[in-house]
């Protein structure tokens, strides 16, 4: 392979060497059999890095994968941030296929693929006034083996991504197959409904974010009532304030759903500046 | 890269090229954007490369790949066949990815993946004799924008291989989330009742296999009742045939159940008559 030719990749890396091919026979390729982590990079190093590396160690665990060495794959993140701000894609998967065929025979190496992308162009305006969303039309497959992870298998997200044609919006939210509400297509939803803070259950499917997890730590630290409960689309409509979460993006009111728009309310406002100062350093770092 | 490693792999050839690694931006690595096609390959050359193609231009046009170049695909896997028994695994992905993120920019060039694998050992006693098999505890996500398609976001199918730990037990039946009856993690299945021969309908899961489609159209031929239907647990307790299909397998009769004994019965071997003279042959080579 010659050039890199996705916007912005600064460089890849595999299994710590700089290199921008894996093998034909990556079950990654084959059958999405992989886990991902997007990882903001500040200059003080990567944000929540032991938060992801948690989650991933998790996923890892809980697919079968061969043990992963955190200590190596932080130490990897760590060298791929140069101290400027930047997006550092780690896509672990359980590696190459030994053998034809959809079984994992317990012997495969997990091979770690680290990608540095450029900070995303942001618009400042939106965090503060708040976003149009639509819904998508695509709905999650529920299967509780699979919830939670992060996980390479997302035919689903890239089509809903892909029915998303209006430049001026930005993300789309996704329910479930038997109709609960999940999350967006990229991030995790909360919803305000008379003080209390309410965001879906992940149990059936969706990923549980790294932001999610941060912004209902604050909210119980800061005495907000927060809980993960199954939501529909009756708890959309009667929601009072409604807000994204992502890694890279905090928190990201929404200010317009299809036919009704949303003031960007007190409680985002308030979980927005608890976030603030998280935000601005790379705790992982520090404290990894 | 240098050895491939999986059991015996004997080719690997990317865009029409010999070569053994793909980009790390590839979007099948990251999302498992891809569809892949198993194809038997007989002396004669590659068996029902017709329908096999044919499935994957329905499946590129239905999850928007870029238009795939049909005859220089035949060609390939033409190619790539010995005149010796043979598997190859033809997977195309959407391609490099252009930027970060789910959505396809449009602007993708799809890329094409083949390897050749030594025909598997086969066990002659299986075919005639029927397998044993179990009953998943994985169960199928739902959603009718992927139903049918053999993509690449397979963790659900690897998870339920993973969990088949008795060497006698060659396959799993998998349920859907709601309980519909599916197919095996790499087979159709059929069922008997009554003279009639039932398969389950694949509108919300499952992958409609190459094999499913020729037994049925073998039936419909035979002046055998055929329907695809919506199927439970209690159709497959009241089965008095039962069988599996794939493309490599051909028919492969169930003899036990999880504590149930099945005969190989009348109408599973008057279907495996009908196709025996098709499997010997490579008709797609022929009418290609």
């Amino acid at each position: 392979m010659s050039a890199l030719p996705a916007k912005a990749l600064q460089g890849a890396w595999v299994n710590g060497e700089a290199q921008s091919t894996v093998s034909v026979l990556e079950r990654g390729l084959h059958y999405g059999d992989g886990l991902f982590e997007t990882i903001a990079c500040l200059a003080e190093g990567p944000r929540f890095l032991e938060r992801h590396l948690q989650r991933l160690k998790r996923g890892c665990e809980q697919l079968g994968f061969g043990p992963l060495e955190l200590p190596q794959l932080a130490e990897e993140v760590r060298s791929a941030a140069t101290g400027q701000r930047a997006v550092l894609k780690l896509l672990v998967t359980r590696g190459i296929a030994r053998a034809r065929g959809y079984a994992p025979s317990g012997q495969e190496v997990a091979t770690r693929v680290l990608l540095r992308y450029g900070w995303p162009h942001e618009d400042a305006a939106l965090a503060q006034g708040g976003v149009r969303i639509a819904i998508s039309g695509v709905r999650l497959g529920e299967n509780p083996a699979l919830a939670g992870l992060k996980h390479c298998n997302r035919l689903e997200q890239v089509l809903a991504r892909r029915a998303l044609c209006d430049p001026h919006i930005t993300e789309a939210l996704m329910f479930s197959s038997s109709g609960a509400l999940i999350s967006g297509t990229m991030t995790n939803v909360f919803l305000v409904r008379d003080g209390r803070l309410l965001t879906p259950r992940l149990d059936r499917c969706g990923v549980a974010g790294i932001m999610r997890a941060v912004v209902l730590s604050l909210a119980v630290a800061g005495g907000i009532p927060a809980e993960e409960a199954v939501l529909d689309a009756r708890d959309l409509d009667a929601a009072q304030e409604l807000f994204l979460t992502n890694a890279l993006l905090g928190i990201r009111p929404v200010g317009e759903l299809p036919g009704r728009a949303l003031p960007v309310g007190p409680l985002t406002r308030t979980l927005q500046s608890y976030l603030a100062p998280l935000l601005a350093a790379a705790p992982g770092a520090a404290h990894a």
